[in-house]
């Protein structure tokens, strides 16, 4: 009985003692490797008031990109999956695309053979079921779609496929006065449907790219209708641009996967004081996807090179993340 | 002896009466008719938990013009004033424009004479001024001339012509959880250096017409350089596109002054829930200017037509406010 109740209480101890400890660590899924160890670092410099490197509150701008960095790219951007999952609604509204590419090639099912037509072919595929209808209405069926669409791999929502260091990196951030923002190439509109129930990224911290819209009446209803034409390109030096725009201050943190990043990075770490840079890399073949240097989609080929020579901070996906998927810790 | 105590002590307990009641009026430079009652009522009705019309604080987004709406406009906008002293202090570096019209005429202070170019001719004084130099540089102008330059009726800085009542609004909208943005046809770059320490906004609440830049490594340096080419107009139809652009929620309420300011109060009212509009219509010539209908600056026909066909608050400033400018305050 007294020697039951010494390991109940040593039981306790050790239980208590844990928890604390487990609290405390405000990136539980990340090891203790050199990534870490450089976010915290960082942090604890910038908040420390008194500290040379001590950053207003306000000042405390983080810029994070989507595609490979909060959530997965592979095998194809997530935005492109509901590009064609909308082509093939909006299939019976087209019969001339029976005989119209790329349209005709991917209601096939020959994703790749509608791809094949490059840049030109994505842009009539984005633009036929990206415009037309009113910014509420697309809002709308992003929503639905986030809601029900199934990642071809893992047969799991696209938003259950996001990065759990990261949602725990964003969580940390803000916890310690930053204001974090999206800084992404995908569609400012795609994302801000979802972003603040995903990530905790309200819609006027989301950026993206974006088509035109149009302030019209219809019927005495004031209405915003996208229109089939290109407004901004937010990708690699269009990046700095549309963090100046719709912020007006320099980041003095910024986190990335790809080339797409390189100039967000440079832009970041030119500003003086405390600067803080981090690329993601994806080497990770068996929990997620290793790629990099010749990929197609996320390459990352010039900004590794440049981490290295500058010493930003590269994640190793394999080595420094115990998990990438929250449901792995299901 | 006695008598004079009492006196004392009833002055106390009026002045400390008194005290509270101003203290609780968070709106002190408003006259006590409608459209004092009307700001009152709609914050009371939107910030009461358990009401219909509760809007939770992420929601609470206020849209709020500049020019006529939070400062002065007259006798010109007052940008256009620092690129006429642009335009000055830029021309020995610019021989050519002895003999090129509009500086030619302008150079000689003719600055109806420039402007009888029209819209062609202030482009080309805009551009001429605020295009050529990073995003950093012209910042660095607008701030030295911000501080330096005065209005040429009242010899004051133009940060003094602002708005007292104004103000007073924006700060008790935010003391309600608000969130004040900025949506001016003026120069998004022209007003961010200042609008917080003048309006309490930060440049990320700041929406404002823009030129193109472009990102470039100089000398090793990232810069954002500024080019002559129109980014977007955020005037008029502009005013909800830009909105939906940068913030992404549509606003509950809209402040403005004029026709340029139309679609913003369309976009606004439009959603659901609780809405509020307000108008400043320039009626104090003695005070301030009085303008509207036939005005080439700030007109106000169309919006206010509207305004009383839909019941939006439209304030009399000679009648509706107690002082206009703060300087009337010392």
């Amino acid at each position: 009985m007294k020697v039951r109740k010494r390991i109940v209480l040593a039981a306790l101890c050790v239980a208590s003692l844990a928890l604390p400890a487990f609290a405390a660590d405000p990136l539980p899924s990340w090891d203790d490797t050199a990534p870490k160890k450089a976010i915290v670092a960082f942090v604890e410099r910038v908040t420390k008031e008194g500290s040379p490197d001590f950053v207003p509150t306000a000042e405390r701008i983080a810029t994070c990109d989507q595609d490979g960095t909060l959530w997965a790219e592979q095998p194809m951007y997530f935005q492109f999956f509901f590009a064609l999952d909308r082509v093939k609604a909006l299939a019976p509204q087209h019969p001339e695309w029976k005989e119209k590419e790329p349209f005709s090639v991917l209601l096939k099912g020959d994703v790749k053979g509608a791809l094949a037509g490059g840049e030109r072919a994505m842009l009539e595929i984005v633009m036929a079921t990206h415009a037309g209808m009113t910014t509420e209405e697309f809002a709308e069926t992003v929503k639905e779609w986030i809601e029900t669409a199934r990642h071809p791999k893992t047969g799991r929502p696209y938003t259950e496929m996001v990065y759990q260091p990261m949602l725990e990196l964003l969580a940390y951030l803000r916890a310690n006065g930053f204001k974090t923002y999206i800084v992404s190439g995908g569609g400012i509109e795609f994302m801000r449907p979802w972003t603040e129930k995903v990530y905790g990224i309200p819609p006027e911290q989301v950026i993206g790219s974006s088509i035109k819209t149009k302030f019209e009446v219809r019927d005495g209803k004031p209405v915003l209708v996208r229109l089939p034409e290109i407004n901004f390109i937010d990708d690699k030096v269009g990046k700095p641009v549309a963090i100046h725009q719709h912020i007006g201050r320099r980041p003095i943190a910024a986190f990335g996967n790809s080339d797409g990043d390189l100039q967000m990075f440079q832009w970041t770490t030119a500003g003086g004081g405390a600067r803080f840079a981090l690329l993601v890399h994806h080497t990770d073949a068996e929990r997620e996807w290793a790629y990099d240097r010749v990929s197609s989609i996320g390459r990352l080929d010039k900004a590794l090179d440049e981490a290295q020579a500058k010493g930003w901070t590269v994640v190793d996906m394999k080595n420094d993340w115990k998990i990438i998927f929250p449901f792995e810790n299901r």
